[in-house]
Parts: C-alpha cells; structure tokens; sequence
C-alpha cells in the first residue's frame, strides 16, 4: 500500500444535499445531467459573497478591480463587472469580451509586455487606461494616439525595487520584463504630460498568490512610499495608482486562507496618513485568482476504476487539457493535491486510497494522488475544487484532440 | 551581468540565406510577412528525411506508426499519413481528424486510459483498432460491437512489468493508470475471442523521450520477451505487437540525437531470432514527437526591447500560449533554454546576452533566458526550434485571451 497523499482544504461556502455536492441549488449529479461533462461551474452566491467580504474589510475608499486573465468566461465576467470598480485587461483579446461583456471603457485598464501596436490603437479608440510598460512603447501610444487624433489615457507600470515575499510569482525587485525600472517613470510621466496625454497614474504589481497578510501589509506599504517618491520626483499627483494584488487563495494541504482583515486595518491605516501628494489619490488592488477562484468547481465523471499492482485508479473523462494546475502542471517537481471529492457522495467518510486521473494518454494527467475517498463507482462525480481562476484558458484544451469544457454560472 | 545560459541544439537540417533563416525555401521574413507573426511552421522535407533516415536504419518488415497527439495540424497529418504504415489516436476527437486528413480506418489505433462510450462506438463502427486498457473498458467495447452488430478489432494494452530507463515518462514498471497489469491479458484476450472479436494484438508502451539507445534496445527486448510469453499464455499468436515508441529528441543543452542505427541493429536481430510464437507477428513502432518535433519551428516577432536593471529583454508577439514547453511548463523548478535563434539575424555572431519572453503578463512566459545571441531590434523575428511536436496544442492558447497561432505547412 503506497502512502496516503493529503488534499487541499476544500474552500468555505460548499455544502452537501443528501449526499451530494450542491452549487447553486443544484447537485452534482443534476448539474452534469442537464450539461455533460466535464464542466466547470461557477456560483454567482460565492462571487457575489467574496466580493461582500472583501469590502467589508478594506477601506471604504478602496477600489476593487478585477484581473480577468483569472476568467474571462462571459456570463461570469458580467456579474464580476456588476460588482467591481474596473476590469484589468491583458490583451486586444480580452479588451473586446470586456467589452461585450458590458464593460465600462473608462473603467478599464490594460497591462501586458508586448502589446502589440493594433492593441494600443484599439484601447485608445476605446478610451481605456494603458498601462505603460517601456519607453518605446510610450513612443508608440503617443504616436497612434496622435495619429488617430485622440488623447490617450496612460498610466506608468512601474517594475518596483521590491518583491511581494512569499508570493507564488515575483513580479518585481529584480531585472523583469514588466514594467520599467523606477528610474525610467519620471521621464516617462513628463513626455506623457508634455505630448498633451491623459496622465493616469501608476501600476505598481509586486507579486501574486501570497498566503502571508504581514507581506501583503509591507508590500503595500512599499507601494505606496514608491507612489509618493515618483509622484514627488514628477512633481504632479497621480490621480489613480493600481496598488497590484498578491492575494492568494488555499489550494494545497497546509495552506491557510489569508487574513483579509489585518490587511484591510493595515490599509486603512496607510491610507489615513497619506502624504499630502496623494491625498487625492485613487487607490485600487487588482485581484483575479482570490476574487474567483474558490467560486468554481470542475465536475468530471468517472468511466473506468481500475487496479494495478494494488493501487486503485479511477479514470474520469476530464484531465489536465481543462485543469492544468490541478495535475501538476506537466510535471511539477513537488505535486501537491488540490481539494478534490466525490462529488456524489459528498460528505461520505473515506473508505479507500485512490488516484484520479484524466482520460489522457499521459502520465502527467493525474487529477489527484493516492487520496483518501469514499469508495467511488464508474458513472460516480468527481468535483476538483479551487478551479474558478485559471482553469478553462490556462489549460491546453485541444491536447489529445480533447476540446473544451462546458462552463456554466448558477446562482 | 547575470550569467549566460547555454541554448538547446539547433536541429540539422535548418540553413541560412543572406543572413536568414530559410524553411522550404522561404526565409523567416517571407514567411512573417506572408502568414503573420506568430506562426508554426512545418517542413514537409524535413518530415520525410527524417522518416526515410527511420526506415533505412529500422528493419525492413517494422511497421512505423505516427501518434498524431504529438501534432495533429491537417495538412502535416495527411503527409504523415502518406508516409508511415499506421496512425495512433487517443481520442474520438483524433480520430474525426485522422479520417478528415485521410487515414485508412484499418491501419488506425486508438489508446487512452478514459475513452467514452460514444468514443468507443466511433471507433468501432469506423473499423479501428482498439487498445483496450481494462477489463471493465473490454467488456464496454464488447457490449457495444454487439449491440451495433460488429465485430471490434481489440487489441489489449499492457501495463509492462519494466519501464524504461531514463525516460522522461515513464509509462511502465509500477502501478500504472494505462493498460492491464500482465496477469489480467490472457484472460481479457480469452474473452475478446470467445466473444468472437477480432482480437488483434498487444499494445505495450514502456515510456517515452529517451535519448539513450542502450535502454530503447533493452526495453524492446523486455517487450518482444513479453509479448511472447503473453501469447504462450493464452495460447494463440498476436497478429501485431506495438512495440511503443520512446524515441526522444535533443531539446536542451548538452542532449545528444538518439543514436537510431544502434537500435536499429538490435532490433533487426531481435527480430530475426523470434520465437515460433512471434513468428508471424507484425511488429511496430509508435512514434510522435521523434517523427515531428524537429520538423517544426514557432516564429514570433520582437514588439519591445527594454533594459531592466542592466539586463535586456526581447518582448515578442507570441508566448507560454503556443510554446507552453519551451518556456517551462509554468514553473518548471528547473527550466533550460530550448534552442532559439534571432531568424533574421541567422548565422550572425552573438553580439549580447538576453532573455526572450512573451506578450503575457505572467512572468512564467520566458521564452529563452539570458542567452547569447545577435543584437536584435523590434521587428526582428525570433525562431524556437523543436516546435513541431507537443507546442501548439499542448499550450494554453485562449491563456489572456491571446488565441491560437497560425500553421503552417511547407514544401
């Protein structure tokens, strides 16, 4: 008998119906009978509850904005921009479901290296905030602004001189591709101002999926002293700065959920002894994963179980091609299982070590590892938790010929 | 100044022309221009050099199969499909693509750990070949061709006692979601002939991407070994023996190309000394990344070019969306350079050491990082090289909304 591998914390808000996994109302076993599988579904409830948290924690003033590139999925991304003060965009393609979606072009934003000069043209025909992310690339929305005889609105990514400790991905404090080095945005902000552009502010982003609130309270803190030294060094107030993001959400063993509310003391803090350069400031955090995250699940049924050499398998028509992170990554030196359960039988006590695997053709699509189940039957549910934020578009989809997975919002 | 990275080999077969590189006859300029940036390209050339130089060293009855899950793109399946003696699918969604592209339901099979019912049915009303991988899968492929009135062609999957060794999967030798351990073949295959099925053979695939021929040859012995004492066991002769595949490619630096004439050799003496029971037994390779891998690059255009505390990066059009692998599978702990080259610019000196990355704004999208190469500027036109197996569909390519990248097939 090989070792029992733990799961990670199944997220708060989930809820078991007579044995069965329920989401909006409606069970696993109904959720895949009326829309197949494998499918992810998303809970508005749960949307809308973490939204209601967040603010309650954070300052009153505070904006909230969301990092679609977590999930752009229409219907999804429509209750998201109901409930949020601005859309983060990434890409010419993201802008145009933000949009359609029902999107406020004012109330956009756009980072990204290499955007792309059709990209730059159509955020400015938009009229949404670009954040800059070179001085050539300043140059080139000046100039298509310019061109198209419209006055770009630019805000100044900055690479900070500071990393987000315990972050999941470091977005700063060293040489990176995003952003420019501090010493670079002064120059920047002022040909902005002196081309006649829409000055906005700055875009600071540190790091992402940090578990830790005290670095999320120093990182801020940083941020906000960077605000203050460059705004000082151009000698105009920024009206907005997008404070970055960095909140991480509990997908492994071990992992605790991060405490929102000695952040949001910590910040409010800060915001009450702003320097008098920013007392008019605007200041906004970017989430994508902690805003949607743990609102989605991944439903896929099981079509084969199965034993080698005294392990059990079972075999689900789902993989990797839809939950990537989830499998490891393709191949992931340390594999830690996500939160996983027999969808229909819920609750159920654990009867049985088995491996869930995807109906790929590879050793890399394992879903879960040498788990504690209740015993689970061909035709049964398996639900992969924490599958909100890139999960559908950070997946190969057509890996193995495969395709996309249905998605679907529920109240 | 950080230190260099080496790059991975540049396959053979690539050339310059003034000073570009040149893929059927077009330079990478050309082929930018023409079909836009970023783009795969594939070179049919190269595809039949490669299977020519296979089948002069390969024993003369061998059978070589393509695994079209390593590149399923149309135009390059069906000049695959005129070249080798089988097709290997691993999906209803594959085989819908190898019969569109031309393929002899006859000389194709289908593996994979999770397949549908409805995929199942598919296969057997087309006339494929099905490698069965469970006693439970057997009994549904059984049910099915009776209840539609045919016959299924079965062969049975083994899980291999073996593995082989420095793979880098490994797909044998434990416990294992593929296949049938051995003790479960002679009775699956007593049943499929009591049922009255076509029972065609074994298929046993120990692993994949090995660069070393000692252990290919060690493991085709295992499995020819293997095979016949199957047979002996049930009593009866497989009409065919996929012998798996395993033949890797040099992607990074220090790997050396497989040395297939050394195989090759073996084999052929393997095949002459076979016992009775294998006598009349058609063997085969399965093959996918070894036959395309090489044959393919990813062309992608420089839009930025930025310093970053004293170190230069390259920020192109393209990204971790098409080329998941080379930039390390979103979070490889240790990632190394593919082989990269400025296309424009082939052949030059290297003249300045940067890092390659992508349009997204994660900074797991690092194409090559801080390798030596000529001074590129925007518009320059990056190739990554062993881009024809396992890159464009095994890449997130709606990841921040970017979309997929053109393909290409040349002459």
């Amino acid at each position: 008998m090989s070792k029992v591998k733990p799961i990670g914390p199944i997220p708060d808000g989930y809820e078991g119906r007579d044995g069965e996994l329920v989401v909006g109302g409606l069970s696993a076993s109904e959720l895949v009978a009326r829309h197949g599988s494998p499918l992810f579904v998303y809970s508005k409830g749960l949307l809308t509850k973490r939204i209601d948290a967040l603010r309650a924690n954070m300052p009153e003033q505070l904006h909230i904005h969301y990092a679609m590139k977590a999930n752009p999925f229409g219907p999804l991304l429509s209750h998201m921009i109901g409930l949020v003060d601005g859309i983060d965009i990434a890409s010419g393609g993201e802008l145009k479901m933000a949009l359609e979606a029902g999107a406020d072009a004012g109330h956009i934003s756009f980072a990204g290296p290499g955007k792309r000069d059709d990209e730059l043209r159509q955020a400015i025909k938009a009229g949404v905030t670009i954040n800059i992310e070179s001085p050539s690339e300043c140059d080139r929305a000046l100039d298509i602004g310019s061109r198209e005889g419209i006055k770009p609105r630019l805000a100044v990514r900055v690479n900070p001189d500071f990393d987000l400790k315990g972050s999941g991905m470091k977005m700063g404090g060293g040489a990176k591709p995003f952003g420019m080095d501090t010493d670079l945005v002064a120059p920047t902000v002022q040909k902005i101002i002196a081309a006649n552009a829409h000055w906005r502010g700055f875009h600071i982003f540190a790091g992402s999926q940090a578990l830790k609130a005290d670095a999320i309270i120093e990182t801020q803190a940083q941020t906000i002293a960077l605000a203050a030294r460059l705004a000082e060094e151009i000698g105009h107030s920024p009206e907005h700065v997008n404070l970055g993001g960095g909140f991480g959400i509990a997908y492994f063993p071990g992992d605790q959920p991060l405490d929102i509310k000695e952040i949001g003391t910590a910040l409010k803090h800060q915001l009450s002894k702003l320097p008098a350069i920013l007392s008019h400031t605007q200041f906004a955090l970017e989430l994508g994963r902690y805003l949607v995250g743990e609102a989605g699940i991944y439903l896929t049924r099981i079509v084969d179980r199965k034993q080698s050499q005294g392990e059990t398998f079972l075999v689900t028509d789902g993989g990797l091609h839809h939950q990537l992170a989830a499998s490891g990554n393709f191949g992931t030196v340390i594999r830690r299982n996500y939160p996983v359960a027999i969808a229909n039988r819920y609750g159920k006590p654990a009867e049985e070590v088995v491996s869930i695997v995807g109906c790929l053709c590879t050793p890399l699509d394992l879903l879960s590892d040498r788990a504690e189940m209740p015993a689970a039957q061909v035709g049964d549910i398996v639900a992969i938790f924490c599958a909100g934020a890139y999960g559908a578009t950070a997946s190969p989809a057509n890996f193995l010929g495969q395709g996309a997975a249905d998605e679907l919002l529920v109240d």
